[in-house]
């Protein structure tokens, strides 16, 4: 309906999770009439981050140095080990602010029925990563969703063996959670994981 | 929080309408670990649409070409132009499917708080308009809004002298709408615009 060069543009912004025909039409239309500076500055970091990031070597998060910034940092405590999804649960993490060790980034989780295996999240790099360093512990926190529970149960198998700790983290009712408001698998698992006081 | 690189690609990505912190974190990441072939299109697709995209030499809408696809249809009728705030409502109008005119865009509204005059919204290019096609009737369609209809009161000032017929579009109850759910502001205009049966 639009000019071809317009209905382009809004063909490719549809590559943006979450934006559906309605949302593209705006943004193209938007960024044409009000901000084509913006829109130059997205298409050259688009660009520039395409060209220039990759993977941190040690623990496969998304950067575009050798080693990202916690693999990099020794005042980590290098002797614990947190493996998680995604880079953003590393951000969620980092955030909490208590853990002060390093991290392995699968980059997703086990997954037979989309082809999605043990060699597409890193589980031999993660176990030469336990042995080449000192690693006393690793603490799995994937999600709590089958993939991430089958993910956890996949790699604690295979960690066991080299005789380093395996913990996986707390799963139950959030801190100031109210138990009328919490969904009812959650609190089903928080009782049958209840600890005596 | 993330490698430079990455922080400047999520905060690139803050210059689409509707797109806060979180939603740009999601998209970059999005792009970067599964969809660098769309990323690497839309970031060329901006390029390629800021480069091509300007106006309608005729009617201001946006195109690449001199004169958009409605301006160079012979077939639409000259002596009608229907006046819009933006290319998004010839979109609706031309998707209700009934106008057979052509249309003029002012790509705004009078808005003297933000400095935006009648030079702004291209006045001066109408009145040339319609003094120079054999236009006999100007159909004011901006938005029922009180910038819209100070807009359309500008305008039909400004064309009647030329004695050109000068009309605005209905507002009142949306077929098919059911009163009950209609907001006040619409439904008073609809029973002071009540037309005798
Ligand atoms: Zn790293
Ligand atoms: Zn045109």
């Amino acid at each position: 309906m639009f000019s071809p060069l317009i209905d382009e543009l809004m063909r490719s912004l549809r590559c943006l999770p979450g934006v559906g025909p309605k949302s593209a039409q705006r943004m193209a239309l938007h960024l044409l009439e009000r901000d084509r500076e913006g829109a130059n500055r997205l298409a050259n970091t688009l660009h520039k981050a395409i060209e220039g990031v990759g993977r941190c070597q040690r623990c496969r998060t998304l950067t575009e140095q050798d080693l990202c910034g916690i693999c990099n940092n020794l005042r980590r405590d290098s002797t614990l080990l947190c493996v998680v999804e995604t880079p953003v649960d590393v951000l969620a993490i980092e955030q909490a602010g208590s853990y002060q060790g390093k991290y392995f980034v699968l980059m997703g989780h086990l997954s037979p029925i989309d082809g999605i295996g043990p060699d597409d999240i890193g589980v031999d790099a993660l176990l030469a990563l336990v042995q080449s360093e000192a690693v006393t512990e690793v603490i799995l926190a994937t999600n709590p969703t089958v993939e991430g529970e089958a993910t956890s149960y996949y790699i604690s198998e295979r960690i066991k063996p080299l005789g380093v700790v395996v913990s996986r983290i707390a799963h139950g009712v959030p801190l100031g959670g109210e138990l009328e408001f919490i969904d009812g698998g959650t609190l089903a698992h928080a009782f049958s994981s209840r600890r005596p006081l």
